[in-house]
């Protein structure tokens, strides 16, 4: 990544005299670069562009609704992607969130954060920064839209502007490498990711026009229900029995790490999809991974690099001001010295690696924890998910929290992984400085003879534990009839009595125990949103378990496998074609049908009569349906199909039974 | 407590010239005092009229327990308290158990550990500390024996022996009330807690006697059976339903606050007696409370005082040294200086005093707490407790953690407070000079200005914040048929897309604050071991909790009110009671029979058939007991009585029913 590269920073000239001060980063003189394409003109021709092909799309959109002979409500447009569909392709969707990511990440460190704005005072910078959250998202919008009709047109102009992203990007990349900012190349590498979405874009376009020219040309209309993923899934759950995960009560130790790894790496399963937020969600995270360590790397390790190299014989003097004499010899010193702080880099990088290695196995755990709450809440198991009873509906802080979920995550994982760096890095210097250097070359011994001159008391503390040990285990516990009981009371509460002074001692060992295990517990998850780092009773205090909370429900609320699978049943059922078909046109909606109650549909009575009957068969085997069914007094066929809409599902489980009956 | 005297530290000769320095606290002549009886001499004595005391109750107790008929088992002299008993009177043992605390804490700080030895150095003097730490249980076991035998000797002896104690300690600290120790009044103010304890026993012991001449004397074999207490205890369980503890769902405001509040305050109630365990430990924590906070107050409050008595106009230099100018003249420079560290010294007695309510009200919810969970174990909620399903038996670890509980949590205790007073002081250092000060003087207005200069970007995210929720509550929900539901889902997933870089700078502050928020939660539940500090799936890793919740296992097996109770009425009924009496003179050991299961009991056949009759009964309605019977093959009242030890309540529940029809 450039950082192991120290002859680049052997120049001695940028240092002053002490070298033990680094608040002033050395400059390094690198000529501002002008790309032979602007980005101001860059970015006007592409906005221009992407206006165009918006226009183009709508005018699109337009003439086929207007074929379909419906034209009302607002056009497919204004809808990036439906984001409670979980059969569609999520490839677009996700690059173009990642995409988005990159820029945010380099926005927030750029001092041209706009770019039509070259030249701004520290002020109006912010300005133009929180004008540049929303520019962003805009410029960016065509890329999602074009893929969201799903039709040849919108590929054909998704590849065209992808390829211009993608192109332009490359080119002014490969003109100016180099970039005077923070370090020479984080310009470059952090665009890597960017490059990379909008590689994967310019490829997916392409592949999708030429299947989508292969397969035959569909409306999105009900391609969400009519994919067969919720039948199968409702298949799978009738076929077999939901395993409920309560683990057997001695199971040995090689099931027992094979069960603890296999909760830390996520296989994906045929019959199981993730959301389309949950995807978003884990690409945006793995590029703020990839973001925050860059700038943790090329923040600190030129720095302390060039500190190192900047090590002359004045430390000597500088090191005895404070009392410090390393060595009789000068040279000695330096080299020492400069020994000490290549061990610091060789620390910190291995403080972030170690992050990142925890942030991406946090996340990989975080993935198989949501497909099981997202399964346990799919067949009801609200308790085991929650802890508590809850009704699972949206509500307004629920749509807030699912508005925000993806941003969230990402937020945390950034101060997750700062957090654990500083600490990481802190353990690291204690455990090299305290710990191994004085093994490996016997100075410094201060801890060790701390702990030495101690010895009788980790004796004695020792030996007062294996005693209430070995007095538990074979003077105080006897077996009695197949159960363990008490035995030699008089003995135990004699023991217990005598020892209370020295287990004050061990209590303290174990007090700090608890401080040191709750301190990393809670950093190592801290990016994890679908845990919360309080006790079970005020679990919702902390602001990141509840925003998960709150999104699941409208996740599972709105996209419920069995529920669609029935609605899709419905949709396919011979007999209620007609009443339905209707009312299908806005199904882009997802699965609500347009309620325009007032409209008489044409049902025969025979049609109205079988319609009735499913309903009260259905209503008498979940009686709970009933008390939320008075409000509606619309048709039989309506109020069948609404009926099923946000209910429990231990209801909705055992319709299409019925309906395939 | 002797530290408003800034008088006493207007003696300026003590410091050096630079008053920032507080690593050397000045030393105060104070000339070592020997009181008029030598520690030495009086602790020879008080040991030798120990031992005495021990050989006269050995000698009672063994020519009682002859008079009875029985010579077998450890003498009860050598069961200090029997710690599983409910209905016992408490005070001895908490102020023994106090007494214990107070010393350890003497101990601890002090450079004499042991009263024999005077001059030691820093390698031995810990050995001593060691040996000091068994040797005070021992010293203090006889207060603890008297009282246990609950006999006449045993109260005179004990009056005796704590009215010695008392007189000599209280001749001694109104002798020497300065030591030269750590601060002149700290050996005076820490004793105060050890005075309180041995006045209490002073005058229980003479109050017991008197009880005793006034009430029936009897043997204290089966006093805890015999308490109305269980019996009680059960008829009010069985006479009203159990409440469960389920909260109305929506309740308003102030019935909120009430059950907030009542949970923080401990009422006793008169159909519930704490295990005499949590007795103690309250007390033992209450006696480290006041330790930490004297320690805590005596260490630091009179170092800053005489810093602030010895800021000199040199301190404009040291200042100006730094860079930093206060004022123009140096007068005003020393005053502001000197009003600083007063308002340092205002902010540290304010975290200490802000961290003993805090651990207090933590100990009152503790209680509170404990007692709910021991009602729920008592009616087998083992689920609500534990969050999952346990044996509720003794075992290894349980033995061992029950024995540790008090210790641990005096422990828990110290280092909480610790925490919480350097934690609360940062915060509150933070708060005066940054937001308070600017306010009240308008100078050092850093964080203002800070704040003053992201304007910008707060309103935009409060903003984009009050956007979502307001367009949460009114375009994308609809009601619909009694319940919520999603609307405009095109509009709704737009937002989501535009607002997903502002949403990322929102969820770093909401990622501060649950960093905040976490952090605080688990400082200010430090000392508590009734809850875990870690998150629910991994609860019984936190070593504090782990410890309780095994310590709750032995309480409620040994001493479940319900079995007592039915114990008891077995004891009390006609017919079993001439079998039963000969088995009960071992009864000082809870609620078990001494087996002797080869000798022959004279019951007629007629009482044999009833009490089979009973048994058959109990097993009828209770099936899960007839598995753990099979190895019993004695006698049926044996094994009838047997029967009902460590079995789940549920079974015991109904018994007691049965027993009185």
């Amino acid at each position: 990544m450039g950082t192991n590269e120290p002859t680049d920073y052997d120049d001695d000239s940028w240092y002053s005299n002490d070298p033990l001060e680094p608040t002033s980063p050395p400059k390094e003189v690198i000529e501002p670069c002008d790309p032979t394409v602007p980005d101001n003109l860059y970015h006007i021709c592409i906005l221009a562009l992407s206006l165009v092909i918006l226009l183009v799309l709508a005018a699109f959109t337009r003439r086929k609704r207007l074929c379909l002979g419906l034209f009302n409500g607002v056009p497919g447009l204004l809808s990036p992607v439906n984001m409670l569909n979980q059969t569609q392709h999520k490839g677009l969707a996700t690059a173009v969130f990642g995409l988005l990511m990159c820029k945010l990440s380099i926005l927030v460190m750029s001092k041209n954060p706009l770019p039509f704005i070259k030249e701004s005072s520290p002020t109006t910078q912010e300005l133009w920064k929180i004008l540049a959250l929303f520019y962003y998202p805009l410029l960016y919008y065509p890329l999602l839209a074009c893929g969201s009709l799903q039709s040849r047109v919108g590929y054909v102009l998704g590849s065209l502007l992808s390829w211009t992203h993608f192109a332009v990007l490359v080119w002014q990349k490969s003109d100016c490498p180099r970039t005077p900012e923070i370090y020479k190349y984080h310009s470059l590498l952090s665009s890597f990711p960017q490059m990379g979405c909008l590689a994967f874009l310019s490829f997916q376009y392409p592949l999708l026009l030429f299947k989508n020219f292969n397969t035959e040309s569909q409306t999105n209309a009900s391609e969400d229900l009519k994919s067969s993923y919720y039948k199968d899934y409702v298949r799978k759950i009738l076929r077999k029995p939901i395993k409920i995960s309560l683990s057997p009560e001695t199971p040995n130790l090689q099931s027992r790490v094979k069960t603890l790894l296999s909760g830390y790496i996520y296989k994906p399963e045929d019959d199981f999809r993730f959301p389309l937020k949950v995807a978003i969600s884990s690409v945006v995270a793995f590029v703020t991974v990839y973001q925050v360590a860059l700038l943790l790397v090329v923040q600190v390790v030129p720095v302390l690099q060039k500190m190192r190299a900047g090590v002359k014989e004045d430390i000597v003097y500088v090191l005895a001001g404070f009392g410090i004499v390393l060595s009789e010899s000068k040279a000695e010193v330096v080299e020492l010295v400069r020994y000490y702080f290549w061990v610091v880099e060789v620390c910190y990088n291995s403080a972030l690696t170690l992050s990142c290695l925890v942030t991406l196995t946090m996340l990989m755990r975080s993935m198989v924890l949501h497909r099981l709450n997202l399964q346990g809440l799919y067949r009801g198991d609200i308790y085991a998910v929650y802890n508590c009873q809850r009704s699972i509906r949206p509500s307004r802080p629920a749509l807030v929290c699912w508005m925000s979920f993806t941003s969230y995550q990402s937020a945390f994982v950034c101060l997750g992984m700062l957090i654990q760096t500083v600490v990481f890095f802190i353990c690291l210097l204690w455990f090299v400085f305290l710990i191994l250097f004085p093994i490996l070359y016997g100075r410094h011994l201060f801890a060790f003879r701390i702990l030495q001159a101690m010895w009788p008391l980790w004796l004695t503390l020792c030996l007062a534990g294996i005693l209430q040990h070995v007095a538990a285990k074979f003077a105080f516990l006897k077996k009695d009839g197949g159960t363990l009981d008490l035995d030699n009371r008089h003995a135990l509460f004699l023991l217990t009595y005598l020892l209370f002074p020295v287990n004050v001692l061990v209590g303290f060992l174990v007090a700090l125990w608890r401080m040191v295990i709750s301190s990393l517990y809670n950093i190592i998850h801290f990016s994890r949103l679908d845990i919360s780092l309080l006790n079970r009773a005020v679990e919702s205090f902390d602001p990141g378990y509840r925003c998960y909370a709150h999104y699941l429900k409208v996740e599972v609320s709105q996209s419920h496998p069995v529920m669609k699978a029935f609605c899709s049943l419905l949709l396919q059922s011979q007999c209620l074609e007609e009443a339905v078909a209707q009312r299908i046109q806005d199904a882009e909606e997802g699965i609500q049908l347009v309620q325009q109650d007032k409209k008489k549909t044409k049902i025969s009575k025979s049609r109205v009569a079988r319609a009735r009957w499913w309903l009260l068969f259905t209503l008498v085997n979940n009686p709970s349906l009933v008390a939320s069914r008075k409000h509606f007094q619309c048709q039989s066929a309506e109020a069948f199909y609404n009926g099923t809409l946000n209910r429990d599902n231990k209801g909705s489980e055992k319709k299409p039974e019925k309906a395939e009956a």
